[in-house]
């Protein structure tokens, strides 16, 4: 099955658009968590045990899990092995480099790992993001327009051709499709650039960060992928989430937030 | 000691311009180092103990290293314990994310391993960055004009300010500029486009991939940095280098081929 038909297979089936980011950071962990023998692989268990019936993604920002030295291996093999097998996994690593290189990145995430799909960068070109999409069966979600302020320093410079940068990204992605398993990385946190982007690529697989503490709108987010008539998204929310609380209620008012924001995304 | 002062320093020191990519991968790996117990410690530590007093850095694409899957951490460990106080080392990692997950990144980088400097991409912006650049004596060299095919993409792309993309990322890099420890990544295979960034960052300090294998072009690289007065380049061989024999000469084949890349830098 493709990563497409995967997704969209998912998500009909929890009726969610709900992405959780696994950001691992013990200096948000409750008490409870802090004292047990292996803290990271005890709060992921919990944090996915709580939400897996809702969650059609979890997403590991590798940032995280490489923090841990050497744990980080073993933390994120766990991990993976806790999630069901009805949901996906997306490596959140904004890698991107010469063809050889990509390739090792590529066995790493997808071979040795089993991740379902990954993110990468663009500035590097085709041949730095052909190494992942080689993976036919796995999604390749590329950094189109992100939710961070520091997006505006390149991603909306216009181009000769009138066109920002995000938007040049965006209609090169959708060239490249040739095994149909790219997709987009838009920020939530702008919703009128993210419409633009998908009127130049209206059926890609989108992911979307920045509701949640970074502030973008989750039900203006809805609306821009439904008005377009692409059900392929997922929007990720991190920590607030899974640090909604960091009390020993920490695992359900997790389940909490994930609701609410599943329910705002249908 | 600031990271620029190091460089300087260990050029000057050693009267080399010359980075080691020390791109693990066994494939390439000589028949009497695959049948030792470590098989990449003692590759990377032949490759050292043979060009250590010849080299001014080494850099590890982190691409190699992940591929390694549980041997990730204590292959990049071991490594890094192998090379002398009197070389510097780059994390080739070319990462970039938003600011909590590049501080993670940076402390895994910086803080867990203790790498010198680390290459990052700049799709995201300045603050993407500037985690990294906070750690005031460590180097971070952002891809500006890369060395593959697919830099035409995006990088050649002309805003409507009539300057390539790259140069953009150029003049960015010098205003953010604080910590003086940007450095950009400018690729040996376009000589007259690496001198157009040059003008515009006269001062940053760059590392230079692309020849060896890639077909880049040391003398003109050496000759461009003459021009404009930057004594500040390393230039980097991976495959060229430590590949040059894959019988049980390797090591003092690598080093040739070392001395050979060195000379043509002076």
């Amino acid at each position: 099955m493709s990563f497409k038909e995967k997704l969209r297979s998912v998500i009909d089936a929890k009726k969610s658009h709900l992405c959780i980011g696994l950001d691992l950071n013990p200096e948000y962990f409750p008490k409870s968590v802090l004292s047990s023998d292996d803290p990271f692989s005890d709060f992921n268990r919990q944090i996915i045990e709580n939400t897996e019936d809702i969650t059609s993604v979890y997403k590991l920002n590798l940032a995280f899990y490489e923090a841990l030295g050497h744990d980080c291996h073993r933390v994120i093999k766990e991990t993976l092995a806790m999630i069901p097998d009805d949901a996906l996994t997306i490596a959140d690593a904004k890698r991107g480099d010469i063809g050889t290189s990509s390739e090792m990145y590529a066995k790493a995430i997808f071979t040795e790992y089993g991740f379902d799909a990954i993110t990468v960068s663009p500035y590097m070109g085709f041949d730095s993001l052909k190494p992942f999409a080689d993976f036919s069966d796995k999604g390749v979600f590329s950094l189109v327009l992100t939710s961070n302020s520091g997006a505006k320093d390149f991603q909306y410079l216009n181009t000769e051709s009138g066109k920002p940068l995000y938007i040049e990204v965006a209609e090169k992605l959708s060239v490249w499709n040739e095994n149909e398993n790219f997709g987009m990385v838009l920020g939530a946190t702008h919703i009128s650039e993210l419409k633009a982007a998908l009127e130049v690529a209206p059926n890609l697989p989108c992911l979307i960060p920045g509701v949640g503490n970074q502030g973008g709108d989750a039900a203006g987010v809805r609306d821009a992928f439904r008005d377009i008539g692409n059900e392929l998204f997922i929007v990720n929310s991190s920590r607030g989430i899974i640090y909604a609380s960091n009390g020993d209620d920490f695992a359900s008012e997790a389940r909490a937030a994930a609701i609410t924001l599943r329910d705002s995304l249908i």
